[in-house]
């Protein structure tokens, strides 16, 4: 049998979300080189004989450059037989499944991909939040905050003025900038919502407006892994209400002097 | 025991493209209501004794009218305990699942959501074209062909000016028009991949400039279920080179004299 590759979308987090293909994938592999954001209850499925190898960030760094995991996917398909590459979310939503696909096809590995959950929209529907509404949003954009050397996708200009809802996947880092640039297109009112850990047993949401979230999210402590929505569909969880109407309540507080909240450092 | 519903994304078509978690729903069910989309084997899923009931379009025209659809979620809740409502690709995404949830929680049923996998990257990732690759594309817009009366999204005039990979859901209907706004922002040499049945046997994939591909797609009859996906992430697809230098072959032959190309009624 020739060396193959398959790689595998484990979903956003929660280890229910893999399809039925990607546990077969996983029932068969010889190896599994696996990513930081994988539910460690997937690695389950796959034969206890199977070689497991972490392959993702540890505090922030990379443990192998691109190219080199390129090769060692390679290497590991011809000594494993069926190596499977479990990414987070899907394989090639802004993963680099696609480049390590095409690298091992070069060396003659039959390779295949699972698609998986994306937490691009995935995420935003658990905490209660369509991506479309009829009436409110026709269309979803997806963008990342984590382009090379981590800057944010320079579609953003386009996106804060167009109609779409706007999901930006991992973009903590630039969210003072993408609340700056809504509101320098005139949307300070407009729905935020920022999902940490979606889906896993550790989820937290805050719900807030374009003009005042990115201090709220300071305060809260919000941080990647996060998905950043922003869109009139917000508003259709019942909790938006709840969230805002409490930061509206804070503020009136603070602005007549009674109010108990930290200021930022 | 609460009656209970929950909507279940059954993916793009392929039946092992369900969720572990959209299984055990289906296992527990009293009820499916199932739409048009859904794989037949997936119902199989489900206990013996569910009752089953087809919900979706019958030959372009829906079973039930959408109010219809809600009070009949909420009558087989109460009457079966756990109805489980299948919808094709994610049960959030263009589909009207965030109306029968609300609705239902209105009349006390318990409502969960788990997410299935989208048509608009899995089936693309399917026919081997990310929709982000580093360099070439850094944010990918959603777009449906099928807002109220059949609609084309709106937003299309803004996302033909947009760097951002476009995909189009259920679109066939408006691909002249969309290939003439993209002609329109100057993008004649667009790559687009158009894929109908995507991810099932029957799955077919043409790939065109946004140009000419409007012409090919009618010879070659091409029509919805189908996702459109415009932009230079198409090229990364080996077939892209081996499918558009036909297009070129035969358009030469053609202003030759010599092609035996069909021409359009």
């Amino acid at each position: 049998m020739r060396p193959r590759l398959t790689l595998v979308g484990a979903g956003p987090g929660d280890p229910e979300l893999i399809t039925l293909k990607g546990l077969r994938a996983l029932q068969t592999a010889g190896a599994v080189l696996y990513d930081a954001l994988v539910h460690p209850a997937l690695l389950d499925h796959a034969p206890a004989s199977a070689e497991r190898l972490f392959v993702g960030k540890r505090r922030g760094r990379c443990e192998f450059a691109q190219e080199d995991l390129n090769h060692l996917i390679v290497e590991y398909a011809q000594r494993y037989g069926h190596v499977v590459r479990l990414k987070g979310g899907d394989p090639f939503v802004f993963g680099r499944g696609f480049e390590e696909l095409t690298f091992a096809r070069e060396f003659g590995i039959e390779t295949a991909v699972v698609p998986g959950i994306s937490s691009s929209y995935a995420v935003p529907a658990l905490a209660g939040i369509p991506l479309t509404s009829r009436g409110l949003s026709e269309s979803f954009w997806v963008l990342t905050g984590t382009t090379r050397f981590h800057q944010l996708s320079g579609d953003i200009h386009a996106a804060v003025r167009s109609n779409a809802t706007l999901v930006i996947l991992m973009g903590m880092q630039h969210l003072d900038r993408i609340m700056r640039l809504l509101c320098g297109a005139g949307k300070e009112d407009l729905p935020v919502a920022i999902i940490q850990n979606g889906s896993c047993a550790n989820e937290r949401v805050l719900f807030g407006l374009a003009g005042t979230i990115a201090e709220e999210a300071v305060l809260e402590g919000f941080s990647n892994p996060a998905v950043i929505v922003a869109g009139e569909v917000v508003s259709l969880n019942k909790e938006f209400f709840t969230q805002t109407n409490k930061v509206a309540v804070d503020q009136l507080l603070d602005s007549l002097g009674v109010g108990g909240r930290p200021g930022i450092a």
